[in-house]
């Protein structure tokens, strides 16, 4: 069987997003990657700022936020249109054909509202599927997709989706075609113990870690999606910052 | 020479977008052409809105928008994030499937700043090319472009442009490819003398009714774009209703 290409999907949050200056650094290191490649956004607080401007009240619940109708448009417009759209003329004007995606487009990520139980989270999306053709035969023209953390429901219903999941799921999806390194990207060099990156992790230290509190709560669900990635046939995952994209200085996940 | 295939370009515009209902209905018809397609669409009153709730005054010069760096910020989020997703997710339930897109996505439409004379129009883009080759691809894989009115320069600078040129110029640069049908989409049957549908229409009869003053302000330059279209390859114009994108009813426009 020939070998498969390498595919680099790389994730950033929030912090890097909402600093300008650390989003500019960030994609310069990312028009660096010399394989194919895929980056996943989150959203930051760009959508907060707006509500807020517009009068409208976020709505969270247990730090978690509550989607309505209002929330959805401007989630919608912050993270598909504002955020995606300069992230790909940024990465244009660095040689990088990118084309900014929503799980809309090409019907590429299909997700379900996520069911009222005792909470509803209002237009949450939880991911049913990647569908990754369209996407296979673009990646191997050379394309770079940059996807928005909007899925939709198949019945003209666009869904707010967490970012760190369309990372796992895509890196997943995408496995059987392409050797997938999959890379959580923020502010800090790698998870952190005490002041001492963990240079490699397998799931049972996790797992200890997060019994000695070491390994904090935001971590927590990354890694347990990185860890499901890692299982379901990812080649490697990477936590790191922006330079470790390049360097592969960051903590190493095994199984 | 085999035939080409067919590509039916429909523009919709603002009075379209603001109305849900007329939206859905346009959105049903466009999905009934059978040929090969590509949706643009405008910017409508939303924007507006959206300045007025968060306070910012919208700048008006002679009936035209000025686009400072803010007005660019809401333009890029409601015309590229929130009507083209909504449209994109409304269109796959209908079974197309769609991609929404800008210029600056797959570096589509390259434009530039419109130069300052008396009037400083900002980040207001005037096109240079339109790239077709992935368009094509994709294209002809049965995808649906559906095109927001934002390029960008190919410097990481996204830019406000006219909707009814990005509509001409993209079925321009697509004629030498397929056999292209352009359609201008709005509430009206077609091109009015008083209450008549005026059925066919060319370049000298169009400019005589201007010169009386039985074409009007908005039509001119949609006009001028579209016969610009017909002298530059597009096979046939038509100015139509929504569901003259299906029965052929509207004005034909003839060289």
């Amino acid at each position: 069987m020939p070998n498969k290409t390498q595919l680099t999907l790389v994730k950033i949050g929030g912090n890097v997003i909402d600093d300008t200056e650390a989003l500019n650094d960030f994609l310069i290191h990312f028009s660096e990657i010399k394989t194919t490649k895929i980056l996943v956004h989150g959203g930051g607080k760009l959508a907060t700022k707006l509500l807020e401007k517009m009068g409208i009240k976020p709505k969270m619940l247990d730090g978690r936020r509550i989607t309505d109708s209002e929330t959805l448009d401007v989630v919608t417009m912050v993270y598909a249109g504002l955020i995606n759209k300069n992230i790909v003329a940024k990465l244009q004007s660095l040689g990088q054909n990118a084309v900014g995606l929503t799980g809309a487009d090409f019907n590429l990520i299909k997700a379900h509202k996520r069911p009222v139980t005792t909470i509803d989270y209002g237009f949450a999306g939880d991911i049913d599927s990647v569908q990754t053709g369209i996407i296979a035969k673009l990646l191997n023209e050379g394309v770079v997709p940059v996807i928005s953390p909007i899925t939709h429901d198949g019945k003209a219903q666009l869904l707010n989706t967490n970012a760190d999941t369309i990372a796992a799921e895509t890196a997943k999806a995408l496995a059987p075609i392409f050797d997938v390194t999959l890379i959580y990207c923020f502010e800090k060099e790698g998870v952190m113990n005490e002041n001492k990156m963990i240079e490699t992790l397998d799931y049972g230290q996790f797992k200890s870690l997060q019994q000695q509190n070491i390994i904090s709560k935001g971590m927590i669900p990354k890694l347990d999606n990185a860890f499901a990635a890692l299982k379901a046939g990812v080649k490697s995952v990477l936590i790191a910052n922006a330079e470790g994209i390049n360097s592969g200085n960051g903590t190493k996940l095994s199984k």
